[in-house]
């Protein structure tokens, strides 16, 4: 019986099954993909590798994994050792394929929050034509990245392109940072990173280390012009005192792409908070034809490197959590 | 009796005052400043040169007029020979302030377009946490710019750096352009830039050139997936044609600063076109802080030219308009 790889994913172009046919081919692997749940059902058990967005609760019915390639790049919800029937099951993800995406999500809310877009917005919907006068702008800002990898780092590539005045990244340890950061802080200095901030963007991954690292305390750190953008997610913020600080103007605006809990439900607060832009954890996802590109020539070249027993890469330490 | 300038202009900050001011005692220059119409008319006639926001009707009056500083970079409203009492009155425009604050709106719609945030602020409006699917980035776009001044290449330069695949700038001959367009075209050549453009962004002064330059016919040169941003003057387009184009889906979206009339009138269909973000011409003005420091900079820079006899910058040339 052949090895199979299977594959649920619904952002595959027949290009990249065609690319990723071929390498399979080459190394004795049986494609299959499932369309449904019910199709991975029937042949999770003899998969040896799973590619894509495998719901977790599955996993302990797949007897014949050793691999586990998550299409997503925060795989939480992935790293509880009961979800696996054996120890030795590796587990990647796919960061490094979202920084462009995501980044272009953050320029587009922090110009939004600093040009008063949502006013705007709102002024336009009753046909109305005239200034709201001051604005604010990324070029000339202090900007603070919390999580500086492939996203953060994307981020601040643009922001300085366009003109940020200083871009602080906040990282685990206070390793040197790509030169689109101005300096780099390790996360006990936080509250440093903080002060002064005109916007603080987080992309960090929910781990027991980020769980309410921008608590009430830091929040209000903040001052009252600055704007925070959240892409990592919701367990990282007291979600609680932002909608405080936002709804009496302690801090001008922030855009939330994650939230607590997802999806949000309709009569939650956040959905009613000023100044705040709310989206559907959407800013990442396979809904951009790079991103689709750089995660399938990801994993296709993961997928080569498993069969000649070469290191791989996006290989998630799952005590970290990523 | 000393020779007089006069400024009416709110932005003013009182170091821009204390420059200004320092400069103009150094040449036996009086400042005056004019807070409403009433104070201007009543010293219009004694003011050698006038800076800021000067109503057109009024410069007539203005007999002792040499030099006619505008804070804005359009000047239409400035160009026609019977407003100035006698020919030889210098007109200069503040082209070069806006490039910074204009780039960010356009960056901005360009991301909210391509993005779909005009869905997803509806449907955050009625508490829906949904995907809207797939969406288009800058990164990879091809971008046809036109009017290749200060606000278009400041555009560039941003999107060139967000990854933009191919940048053309379409300019009134075909010289040669700053590193950040991949390509120059001549505006005989218009309907070769425009075509397979995923993004067509219009940064062009009001000149008997540039009335309807983006004609129905040039409209219709789009593709379907493309969006358009318009930042220069609602006359170079035609706005039926444009309300035509989005609410039949044959384009994708657009955003426009600018309109014909402006203000638009509560009942004007404009309001109500499908994909359209519209904005109550505020990509550029004295909003930000950076472009008052460039505009009095730039101001102050040509004071000191007048009162030296040394060749002024920002000249406008009337029979162009800019």
């Amino acid at each position: 019986m052949d090895r199979i790889l299977g594959i649920k994913a619904d952002f595959l172009t027949s290009t990249h099954k065609c690319k990723i046919e071929r390498i399979a081919a080459g190394n004795n692997l049986a494609v299959r993909y499932f369309t449904d749940e019910a199709d991975l059902d029937a042949a999770i058990d003899q998969c040896e590798i799973l590619y894509g967005y495998i719901p977790p609760a599955k996993l302990p019915r797949a007897t014949s994994l050793r691999w586990l390639a998550c299409a997503s790049s925060g795989v939480e919800q992935y790293t509880a050792s009961f979800l696996y029937p054996h120890p030795g099951v590796i587990l990647t993800n796919s960061a490094g394929a979202y920084g462009i995406t995501i980044s272009e999500h953050i320029i587009m809310t922090m110009l939004m929050l600093m040009r008063r877009m949502p006013e705007y917005t709102a002024i336009a919907a009753s046909h109305q034509w005239k200034s709201l006068g001051r604005i604010r702008s990324i070029y000339g800002s202090v900007i603070t990245v919390i999580g500086t990898g492939d996203i953060g780092t994307a981020f601040a590539q643009r922001a300085k392109a366009m003109g940020a005045a200083h871009i602080r990244g906040v990282h685990r340890t206070n390793k040197p940072l790509p030169r689109c950061f101005d300096e780099s802080y390790a996360v006990e200095d936080l509250d440093f990173a903080l002060a002064g901030a005109d916007a603080v963007v987080i992309c960090l991954p929910e781990t027991k280390e980020t769980e309410n690292l921008i608590s009430r305390e830091r929040l209000e750190l903040l001052k009252r012009s600055s704007v925070l953008i959240n892409v990592g997610r919701g367990s990282c913020l007291d979600q609680d005192a932002l909608m405080e600080l936002l709804n009496t103007g302690k801090i001008a605006g922030a855009a939330l792409d994650v939230t607590t809990p997802e999806p949000l439900p309709a009569d939650h607060p956040l959905w009613k908070t000023k100044n705040l832009i709310l989206t559907p954890h959407i800013s990442g996802n396979m809904t951009l034809d790079i991103t689709c590109d750089l995660g399938v020539g990801m994993f296709c070249d993961n997928l080569t490197r498993y069969c000649r027993n070469q290191p791989m890469k996006q290989v998630v330490e799952r005590s970290i959590g990523y």
